[in-house]
């Protein structure tokens, strides 16, 4: 079924590498419970931490910092949980962006059912979370901020360092969380560098396997658990290591070529190709966008029939994000940007990796050019 | 490192099957996101579906039950978690044994730090749990009752279908959950003929990978999540489904030999060589022991001693569970039976699966008999 396709939906997740797959067979071979005392649990806990190395070096920090989860959701919702929990005496004001990913807005929206007090930061009309707003909001009460890296429907880049700053100056007691899930192994991502507590990452967006994400944490002692159970990962997330998961999370980002230069010309050749469809409107920031992912509106369109479309012609895009397409309500994302009703109805999102070629890129937009073109003559 | 071992550890994890190992290759070729709208999502959802499907037959249970999770601790915490806050309205008691797992007890002692008044049912000294005790702790105000099925260090089978007596007898709004972990492909593991609301099962083992469990929840309106975020999993159990884990946790189902008549042979088999061992203990129940597990004091002798002499012979057993087995305290469980410390620092868990043959028996057990004698001359 893959063969010849333009996989253009790298952002809802990727196929995993010859090296992850490698990485799965091994694990069988090596099949100890890193817990057992004996050499064969010895083997498998060497290998983790072998893997967690390539990982926490990818992030420039210590690997003892990294707490491996079922995947991007887990670990977000651990921070956001664990912090607050951790927090709760120093303060219950929380602060969030409303373009974030659902297991960050979900996991807000349950702690102010347990009686936090959350704000939703909004976005302007380019998709950037509102400074002068989260500048406002932040106090001497608050203990958690929480905004991504890149956004997961228009890659927008998010001012993770100014945020810092203005944490700095008005919340001394809040931590600083990103969910970098759209990010990490398509630009650089240094928590250090960017000033985060906590970053979320997740193996299957940089062809790892789904079932296998991270969390890194500047100091296990900020937060509590979410999960509880026996010692492992020094009972901050207890359960038996997904081994596979992790090695083959091991194994892709040892790969992982991180290129958003690269990104950023398929991106932009991508939006040249398509300029010449009449009735468009790129949604994003012309500044300071990924390279990894086109949010367009085919202006009058079903983007669900434009998808279906394209799919018959073996090109794959999607809808907004994979985890909400499901889900039959507009996107909060780009409704939060201010877009027409009609212009959210007609948004696509195209996304990139480094294995996307400018062939891909030119075949595609043709595809696409003609597609729009028959949808739009039968409307 | 895994050729000619005897490996009797089968009770810490068992070795992913070659169906196993195809379902992650296969994975790999239909990586699409199974909540993508495209193909490639049908088709990931599609393959989740047959594997679900796979595993509720076996269980007897409709496959709209089945919530898979990140493992066993997981299962276990949303079954706990997830039911004391959908029924804290209706009671406030909770009621477990003193012999679970660490994933079950951590999770009772976290919400006991949340008000709620948790009891802990003893065993007697054969390993079974004192259904009289729970039979007076069970009243009105209780809401959830979990006891495992087969303990994991004894493999002590629990009297599931007259706790469910009692409940329905004393507790009209308890719910019953049962960590079937050890049990599943073991023994005929049905929750409808036992009576159980909720059951946890383990992927990794019954020969499918670490990092997938599953939880059975008779009607998912008793329950509340414990992970937060998207659609997936009907909102109970958000996160990009582990589509590999879960595809191997079907492909290893789906070969499970579930006979435990012969186990129950070849743990009689292992009692039979090691009786010629002076003072020795086997630690469990007679009648009501399933044949997957021995354990065996060893009087006298470290555990750990002979568990690294045995290794060195390429025989691999475990002290206790591996979950707790890097802490030093001695097991909660022999503990609970009442065991002297001699005893307990001696207990050496010896763990059966189908593919265990007769010969691995009587070699092992010619080893362990030196390597006892040889341990205790130099006492």
């Amino acid at each position: 079924m893959t063969d010849n396709i333009i996989y253009l939906d790298n952002a809802a997740t990727t196929a995993p590498s010859q090296a992850a797959v490698r990485a799965m067979v091994k694990a069988a071979k090596c099949f100890g419970n890193p817990s057992s005392l004996h050499g064969l649990g010895l083997e498998a806990e060497k290998l983790i931490l072998a893997a967690t190395e390539t990982i926490s070096d990818m992030l420039g920090v210590n690997s003892k910092n990294i707490l491996f989860t079922s995947g991007g959701t887990e670990a977000n919702n651990t921070a956001i949980f664990g912090a607050a929990e951790a927090r709760r005496k120093l303060g219950t004001k929380l602060i969030t962006s409303s373009i974030e990913h659902p297991s960050v807005l979900e996991a807000f929206r349950r702690l102010e059912r347990l009686g936090f007090d959350v704000e939703y930061i909004g976005a302007d009309k380019d998709g950037t979370v509102d400074v002068d707003a989260l500048e406002q909001a932040a106090d001497d009460n608050t203990v958690l901020v929480s905004v991504m890296h890149v956004n997961n429907e228009t890659g927008v880049i998010q001012p993770i360092e100014i945020i810092r700053e203005i944490i700095n100056k008005k919340s001394p007691n809040a931590l600083l969380h990103s969910d970098c899930v759209q990010s990490f192994g398509k630009m650089e991502v240094k928590p250090k560098k960017m000033g985060a507590d906590m970053i979320t990452v997740s193996s299957h967006k940089i062809h790892g396997y789904k079932g296998t994400g991270a969390l890194y944490v500047s100091d296990m002692r900020m937060i509590r658990p979410v999960i509880f159970g026996g010692e492992q990962q020094g009972k901050m997330r207890p359960g038996t290591e997904n081994v596979g998961g992790i090695l083959a999370f091991g194994a892709a980002a040892k790969e992982c070529n991180v290129d958003n230069e690269y990104l950023i010309r398929l991106r932009q050749g991508m939006i040249k190709e398509l300029s010449r469809i009449p009735d468009i409107k790129i949604n994003g920031c012309e500044d300071h966008n990924s390279g990894s992912i086109l949010n367009v509106s085919f202006v009058g369109i079903k983007a669900e029939i434009l998808l279906h479309a394209l799919e018959a012609k073996k090109v794959y895009v999607s809808t907004g994000s994979a985890c909400s397409s499901h889900k039959p309500q507009p996107s909060h994302v780009l409704g939060a940007m201010g877009l027409s009703k009609k212009e959210i109805d007609g948004a696509i999102r195209i996304s990139f990796d480094t294995a996307t070629t400018a062939y891909d890129i030119t075949a595609a937009a043709d595809i696409i050019e003609k597609e729009v073109a028959a949808i739009r003559r039968y409307m």
